[in-house]
């Protein structure tokens, strides 16, 4: 069966999705699309999707008859209206980060999706579905042994002035909150933040970088070094501390070259090239179950869950390395 | 658009194109199955394709109204037969290897196709779809400056003890004849073999390891170790010395762990893990041409070139280390 | 010049120090010998320094004409009455860890030595000698930018019932406390330590692994994993983040092999196989320095800043994750 | 005993060797020196050896009663004269390569020593004692099985004018010859030399890159890239492929860094620095056997093998890829 798609929002990332759906990806068709820019929608009409409806909104889009499932990558404010929209419809929904902009908004989704009763929600936390973290997780289970320290660090060349400290949270260690509770299959209790000075290039209104220190339930100690400026590449580091070994993240695949005097591989200096075999993997899992009417992957939990911890984080970011008790919800029994 | 596939022969490899071509890749649909054994052509319909037709022979399946394009993954001796078919309807072929069983095999078809005046064809040579053959390429283009030598590998657990002398360079050294011409964008000139001892693994029938030794038109000195039981994993190996530098082939993504007193990595075992992925890319680049009815990627004549270089390759394994020349015929325009 | 050598303690480190001097370095000779236990002070006579006098007590051999510099390797509690004597002396000493087993004690050394007015004491901190750390050193010097960040980690494979919580700053981490501030050029001012659930190998009055957490006068943040029973090898990581990029601390040497489906480096299990050629280094270094008189590398001072060190991560490691200041006395103008 | 050294020939590696004796080994002091360029030998004297004679030939210093063991470090056509006369006088001596300019001569210094009756020689082929070969070899034993092929490479940045094709041999190739014989305990038995196209660096007078394939007793197959002007870096591989595994040569230690995109190492530029270690190991090993009225570690024996086996390869350097047979003597019963 092919999964008839609507998409809501077709920006930079909507459009790539289109791409992915058309190109890369099988048993998907693009079918709706919406935007509020009409012209955005336009031009992926035009590019990648001749055959698709255009509806003036979202809600419009979600209703019509033709649309199996849905892809919101619109603007984040507006992420919350339209899979409790999804949901109300009973139509399986693809939502890229964040899955609202507070807890609160996360948790209606969740109780929006209980209520419904089946799992129509997929957030898109992609690096689940990148090969590394998968072998990794995989390394854990057949031979670190249990878990006890996480050691990771989050890099990226520079970020814009207008990045500021909290963001370091909700925009950048919102990837490893929520593949580090995947890998470890555990939820966090506390956070602490530790700041070492500033970074040269750090902004006016940035800390940078910080160290994030999370406790787990199962009593896993994470570390993890935010560096948004750090000038020499993007890099994503994750080392697993297990009773038996421990267990690294591959690094990306690259050449190993010897030129002028150096043994070199080259690091990657954009993120989005970092995972961008994990955006295709992510949406294949997303069109799969769609097919069978429902959802798979991240889910609205995963996603509120990762709301609550970020929120701790920020609070810990003012708290002078202390630390912030993270309490979790029960987790309703269509999440387990 | 999407390309209605016809598949003749539906044993392993034909089933898991079967499988690529429904849950992975976009833009094709199998309507049609043929195979010798019925009863696979069945099941494959059964567990994969449930509206594809199946006939009675490769002829009548290339002939058919809705089928758009051929895979051709039966038995290595039809393949010549289903090949030139399908030129003769004018309809694109992804041949397995190898495209025929003979050099004069290989050259009918490319004189068929030729007469035709469009690709048609494309042949299963999957590793010039391997991210890392593809990265090496670029970072030759790029950085090592041209090449001069080339340092390759190609090691094998175990082979059973049908496999003889000559094998090595038809089923095992084709691969790298292939891959290095394309990424030299070179012609082979001359072949030699060097033996050492025999492994104490080796077979009745078989030396190995062996160490080919090829020289291309540009001047380019290759050795190609080929070790079949070589034990420990599968591992293909392949450096590049330029005039400034060298480049690796990369080794494929692997956990690096810790454990019990060693720093390490998996190796591969099973040469079906090794190219997994180059599978779905060759096969999405056969879709992505045949939706414009003609061909892209390795041609019939470098199937053709693959099959004459093999042969001298054999003939140079009982030359007792002497060059033999390898002669290319003048390459029609078609493939400029 | 020829440095006559004298060795109060022959046990294990004092007779390893004999044969370096005897079999490895270049310009000392020994002259004199002690312990406690008479008959191992015989035996290093008989084996290695066939010349040497044995005299009854530490006191004595530092009193002797022929003898030009000292060697401190008896049992710990002993250090400060053979170093202070050495200093009274006015002889080069070579004093292995611990300089004295309080703060106090050392504190009272370094008044000693600036009273005299000379260096004469080298403290056993042998990782300044290793060529891994030297290089990183050079690399930060030379390439990272200022430090802002130090990852680092100890493991051992396991520790007997014995060793508890305090020896993970005693005996192992006052490594990292001096070669951290040697690396870094800098001082510290203060320490947390976080703990995760024990390790299942952890023994009843021994928390492992722990997280030490040290900033510096600079700024800089370091956190130290400890994890002595770790099992799988003995593991120095020490990793430097500066403005413009990485350096990290090499691996020992090791022959990459491949064998039996893994890519694997031998990582070593006795500690000290791990810095074997610093110590030969750092008696070099001493042998040197005491040739002129003196002494170099690391000095009292460093002694004493690492017991004071010590004892507030000891402090800190009964704080509940807290911060626990370090104070530093000011630094007398003979270290600077 | 302290072994009183008398150098012939105090240029670059003569004072290099003073140097060594005085101030990083055991057991040795140097007595007396003798160089063609008396103000050479002065200035070694008052730099490092203020104690030391200075005669005016090289036979008088043999001659010398005070001299117990001879470096020979002049210049290479003299050696073959001083190893005669040490022998003749009964004295251990240390030889610089090469042993003698033919190999004739090389065999008239075995035949010396093996009247004599006891080893007195050792040659300077110093890879033997380099701590990667060593782990190399003993990786052989232990782990990879019987060796099978060899691949090696040995590339340096770039070579003067005066360099030309037979000296990638004697000057060049000379370290694997002697290191691999050892490496494997085996002895050529044949030799070819394969050409690519010249690199763009490459002199009129020079062939480089070129491939030298070598076949040992034991049915070994080697092949060795040796590439003068590789412009890249000083660079040595060797890699050992056995019954059940591989070996690799280590890299040498270096610091990994991440800057400016790039995961990167340092590759060494200069020679010298790449077996520094191993000249110190050598002439230390030759002190010991001296301090006993002997030799050991690589022999006359090894230095006439050597000359013989380069011989040959340069006789297959213009033999347009066919093999040169090489023939050993009989080893004399005092090496074996």
């Amino acid at each position: 069966m092919t999964v008839r798609i609507g998409i809501i929002g077709t920006g930079a990332i909507g459009r790539d999705h289109a791409r992915r759906i058309k190109q890369v990806l099988a048993g998907g068709r693009i079918v709706a699309l919406t935007d509020v820019n009409r012209s955005l929608a336009r031009a992926v009409r035009a590019d990648i999707a001749p055959d698709a409806a255009i509806y003036a909104t979202g809600e419009e889009l979600i209703a019509a008859g033709d649309v199996d499932a849905v892809l919101v990558t619109s603007w984040g404010a507006t992420h919350e209206q339209y899979v409790l929209a999804s949901i109300a419809a009973g139509k399986p929904c693809f939502c890229e980060k964040p899955l609202a902009t507070t807890a609160e908004g996360a948790k209606r989704i969740v109780e929006a999706e209980t209520a419904f009763g089946r799992r129509l929600v997929q957030v898109g936390f992609m690096r689940r579905y990148d090969a590394g973290y998968v072998a990794l997780k995989e390394a854990i289970a057949r031979h670190t042994g249990a878990p006890i320290l996480v050691h990771a660090a989050h890099r990226n060349p520079s970020v814009p002035e207008a990045y500021v400290t909290p963001m370091a949270i909700h925009d950048t260690l919102i990837h490893e909150i929520d593949v580090l509770r995947w890998l470890l299959d555990d939820d966090y209790v506390s956070a602490r933040v530790h700041y070492p000075r500033n970074a040269a290039r750090a902004h006016a209104k940035l800390r940078d970088p910080q160290v994030v220190v999370l406790e787990t339930r199962k009593g896993v100690l994470i570390d993890v070094e935010i560096f948004v400026n750090c000038h020499y590449g993007y890099d994503i580091q994750c080392e697993i501390v297990g009773e038996d070994g421990i267990a690294r993240l591959p690094e990306p695949m690259a050449i190993e070259m010897r030129l002028g005097a150096k043994l070199q591989n080259a690091i990657l200096t954009d993120w989005k090239d970092r995972f961008v075999v994990a955006y295709d993997v992510e949406l294949q899992d997303f069109l799969k179950a769609a097919a069978g009417g429902t959802a798979a992957g991240p889910s609205s939990w995963d996603g509120y869950v990762a709301a609550i911890t970020s929120d701790a984080c920020v609070a810990a970011q003012e708290s002078a390395g202390a630390a912030v008790a993270i309490t979790m919800p029960d987790k309703p029994s269509l999440y387990s």
